[in-house]
């Protein structure tokens, strides 16, 4: 594999978006030690067209030998390290609510390489006071607690109208990531990585589907 | 446009996925006021390809008149319709932790048509105790509540090992579509929808752009 990624520039959206999905199978797979996998029954497994499986691995040099599948420990490893998830993250949480909170106390994202180093609120009645095993803090420190300890992503979890302005404060502070859970898109100075999550999105996709098997002729 | 969405069966997947983008974009124009809207407006708002907004949306039948471009409280309202969500949804949560906790506080959900109906536990701890202004009732009177009360959708907040169990469960109970936040793909017999939500996800897609920058020559 070249290490240089060499097609970067190239690789689609639609690519990179179904990276973690492979990263989620072959999590199962090892978690069942299986030790190798064709692209076919990956297809079967994942709902994916096997050539188009191929193609996505292609774009990040290829690790199948034909006829031979993938080795999962390795493909694994390779899927790990092309999404940058094979380090470990410090990360701030602004907003100690409700989505804070659930985040803070979601064991398996901290498991995961992910390191909460601090939590962050503007409201005086939650800072000083415990939050799971961390002391919220004022948003006025967090410029100054970031520039002492290793911090590549805040999470934001305030509301919409704050959204935009601890996403500045964040990048301000030297984040390099920022994952907002605020239901509007904020944006970033170039440099700065944003994903924008909006949770309702799947549950309109959901009713949509729902909706659609209402339209759909009666057998 | 054609109430009777001859086309549905050739949506592709992508345009599906995007039709909450321009349902949360054309929300914020209503906003903000905005009366009509241009695809090539949208196309700069959005980052989408204006030809492109013009195909998605004649999937669904086509709103624009050329040269005066989209009525927003129109495409708004058609997309809520293609959408599926301009009607009320009866929800279920079943786990009442962290998840569920902070789906039943997320104000934003329970606003735009879903009423949380019940939530349910299988830890006895957790029966009967208020989370909210629900009280938790145990998942085994599950069935015999939705077959009573109008439920359309079982959100499922429970670990990764019971997460098919209670999929099977509250399609037993009669709902169309599962939301599912637990880490794990679940499925459910056809007829009902199902959208497995991996938050963690967006998070590895946030760490494959950080690195990706890395990776950049330096300018």
């Amino acid at each position: 594999m070249n290490p240089e990624f060499p097609h970067d520039d190239k690789i689609p959206e639609a690519v990179i978006r179904r990276l973690p999905k492979y990263y989620r199978y072959l999590q199962e797979m090892s978690r069942r030690n299986e030790s190798r996998i064709s692209s076919s029954k990956m297809s079967r497994d994942m709902g994916l067209n096997a050539s188009q499986i191929r193609r996505d691995l292609n774009c990040f040099g290829g690790f199948g030998q034909q006829g031979y599948g993938y080795s999962v420990s390795k493909l694994l490893e390779e899927v790990s390290k092309i999404l940058g998830i094979d380090r470990r993250y410090g990360v701030v949480i602004v907003g100690a609510g409700n989505i804070g909170q659930a985040l803070i106390r979601y064991s398996k994202f901290i498991e995961q390489g992910f390191d909460i180093k601090g939590v962050f609120d503007i409201d005086q009645k939650k800072v000083g006071s415990l939050m799971d095993s961390f002391v919220v803090q004022h948003v006025d420190t967090l410029d100054t607690f970031a520039h002492k300890t290793n911090v590549d992503i805040g999470i934001i979890c305030v509301p919409r109208i704050a959204a935009q302005q601890t996403a500045d404060m964040l990048v301000m502070a030297g984040v390099e990531g920022v994952w907002n859970f605020a239901p509007i898109d904020v944006q970033a100075r170039k440099g700065v990585s944003v994903e924008n999550v909006h949770l309702n999105d799947s549950l309109y996709v959901l009713c949509y589907r729902m909706t659609e098997g209402d339209r759909l002729p009666p057998l």
